[in-house]
């Protein structure tokens, strides 16, 4: 091993102060073991594998890299490829953005968006409102920029603007800190909650967020899988004054691991964002960009919408009904609207994390629930359905029961 | 346009204290006024656009994305495809880096390497040692974490390791300001100086930063283009004590659209720098690091390296051979052993960019020097010749020299 890159001397090397403060992730740790022979994942979040358009894609690829090698592997433009951000501000229309196609940022996938807004926005010290539990990413990119947290609670409705709004009136009240800097948001389906937002607490979210011109950094990763009810508006349609950063994404209804997500921005700060895009990774890789375009161009995405929508509703539905045959009633569960995410409460005493070595004994796995929350939560836990088929879902929550039968009964002997 | 991206409300909004110390890009404008009809752009550092493998890369990602869809379209692994870090492994070989392929994390080119190990590093405040001129990407992205900057002079046997041996001295010493963090070099055709570090100083200035234990970022992302002379060693190869991290590109060997790059750490920084490339942006797309993969498996890399060269060799010639017969002999210009650029410096009160305009009518643009110096350098202009055919080339160069006549006339009128 070279010299130089042995590590003899890391140890002893200061790293930056924002470094100690990020957890290992245990969703990474969870899609590592995606694919492990005759292991059921119930952790990883990631889309149907064989709903992919992987014969579109690669007629594709073949076209744009045939008709326009150059535009395909020479530098390209920080802000994205022009027809991709056209397509991607007419289809936001949907959720009542009404934006120019210079507003629309490419990015590698909406985990970036996350990351610019976060370095566009955040100071040390400063914290973010958020739900608990909310996206783990999300909580993790913030965390980067040694932001700390304000928790705004959330009923079946949403987020809760009154609370918020009590919580900003004291940040902001004469020597109070100052400190609430952002709001972040997953109306949709959240992410791990599975939770909606109703359309009468966007509105008043918004109108508190606009009266305290706090900046909402909505990420609507999943809008698009919706099982049951309409679409609901973005934040952003809904109160003239509030100033959203909206982030989308196609790793849910096209391909993840194509990387592409985009961002939807206030014009003012298109050009800040685009700098930070560019001293980040200077652009995302056009012919990537090209070849999506090339796809969806034929309006493509609408009917693969639907047959996600039907293929995903089977699997929540099948999960769902499991779950009801066999957890323990204790157990408490969210039925989401859409989404890939089922999320579960377990009594206060349990900790999920402790349940993993027995779940692995039996075969399955999910993530804690600990990594969704700033602090404590670690009574709950994240199950997936996108990724595995009705049966090894039922299989799966099958496996789960007497883990958890297990942990509630040994709680309810030691609470006696 | 919908209320919430009006940006009504965005002037009374707080960004974060970094956002005011960025500079917009003098590099992307440039780029921007690439292919614009007439105009020869001496600025834009972009590869030659007809030594893409199109044609090899089109069948690689019809290949792939045929056998392997799966793998292409999900999520990935944050530390990158594994046979392309294998390869990586191995090739730096060549500059006497003797790594497991665990340590190589892929990156959307050498860019997020910069950004990734700034954020690893850096406080606010904290200083980078840097030469100056050096790579207005790097500064930016350097002050995108609030540093500043010691400049350490070079002469042409490259960075003085006295100097930074005296500038540590002073900083480390009691009372000192101890800010120094981290040594940012480019020891092969450096952008933009197209200065090669001496073997001599490589040792030299390994060991100082051994010495006092500071990490050195060594951006090769030109190493592989040398006209002449032979390849030296990597810094990390020549002191058993030196923390180096080592960032590579395949954006000037094969195609920069791709945007793959990576970094070659020690191994105790493996784990912090994959838990930010994942809050950034969890991975980089798989299915291009496959098609790379299937391109370069049988060799491919070496003879394309060599007609590179030839190409690249004959443009520099090309361009330098013009300059020395029509070039004012008080404008001075570096040959560079290899890489992309030729540096000129005018005399001490000629403002380059103040050459622009006129450059413009003459339908000729070059980057000039500011950018590329943490202060002052107005002075210096920066040339490219990688992106243009040897007669171009020419005619540009030709079409600058009365602008450049003229300039230091004026200067030496209001001299007398």
């Amino acid at each position: 091993m070279t010299a130089g890159l042995t590590g003899v001397s890391v140890s002893a090397m200061p790293l930056a102060a924002r470094m100690p403060g990020l957890r290992p992730s245990e969703i990474r740790k969870a899609l590592m073991t995606w694919g492990r022979p005759g292991l059921i994942s119930l952790a990883a979040g990631i889309p149907a594998a064989d709903s992919f358009p992987a014969d579109r894609l690669r007629e594709a690829f073949n076209q744009v890299l045939r008709d326009e090698p150059t535009l395909f592997l020479q530098y390209g433009r920080t802000e994205g490829y022009q027809p991709l951000r056209e397509y991607l501000a007419d289809r936001v229309r949907r959720v009542g953005l009404d934006c120019a196609p210079d507003q629309v940022l490419i990015t590698n996938g909406a985990q970036q968006g996350l990351d610019l807004a976060s370095r566009l926005l955040l100071n040390e010290g400063d914290h973010v409102a958020v739900e608990s539990p909310t996206y783990a990413g999300a909580l993790e990119t913030f965390r980067q920029y040694q932001a700390g947290f304000t928790v705004i609670p959330a009923d079946d409705q949403g987020l809760r603007p009154d609370v918020l709004e009590g919580e900003l009136r004291r940040d902001r009240a004469p020597g109070g800190p100052g400190r609430i800097k952002l709001l972040y948001v997953m109306p949709n389906f959240a992410n791990p909650s599975g939770l909606t937002m109703s359309l009468e607490r966007r509105r008043a979210v918004a109108e508190v967020a606009a009266r305290f011109q706090l900046p909402v950094l909505e990420d609507d990763a999943y809008g698009e899988l919706r099982y049951q009810g309409t679409q609901l508006p973005s934040l952003a349609a809904l109160h003239p004054d509030a100033v959203v950063i909206y982030l989308g994404s196609l790793s849910k209804v096209l391909s993840p691991g194509l990387r592409v997500g985009w961002m939807v921005t206030p014009a003012a700060l298109v050009e800040p964002l685009q700098s930070l895009k560019e001293r980040s990774d200077l652009h995302s890789a056009t012919g990537v960009q090209m070849a999506i375009m090339q796809v969806v161009a034929d309006g493509f995405l609408d009917g693969h919408v639907r047959q996600l929508v039907g293929l995903y509703r089977a699997r929540r539905d099948a999960m769902l009904d499991e779950i009801a045959g066999c957890f323990p009633r204790a157990v408490r569960s969210i039925r989401p609207d859409g989404g890939f995410y089922v999320w579960c409460t377990l009594p206060p005493a349990v900790d999920a994390s402790a349940l993993l070595g027995a779940a692995a004994e039996r075969h399955v796995v999910f993530v804690p629930g600990r990594d969704f929350h700033p602090a404590g939560g670690a009574n709950s836990m994240r199950l997936t359905f996108s990724g595995l088929a009705p049966e090894l879902l039922r299989e799966g929550v099958r496996r789960l029961a007497p883990v958890l039968r297990q942990a509630l009964s040994a709680d309810t002997q030691e609470g006696t």
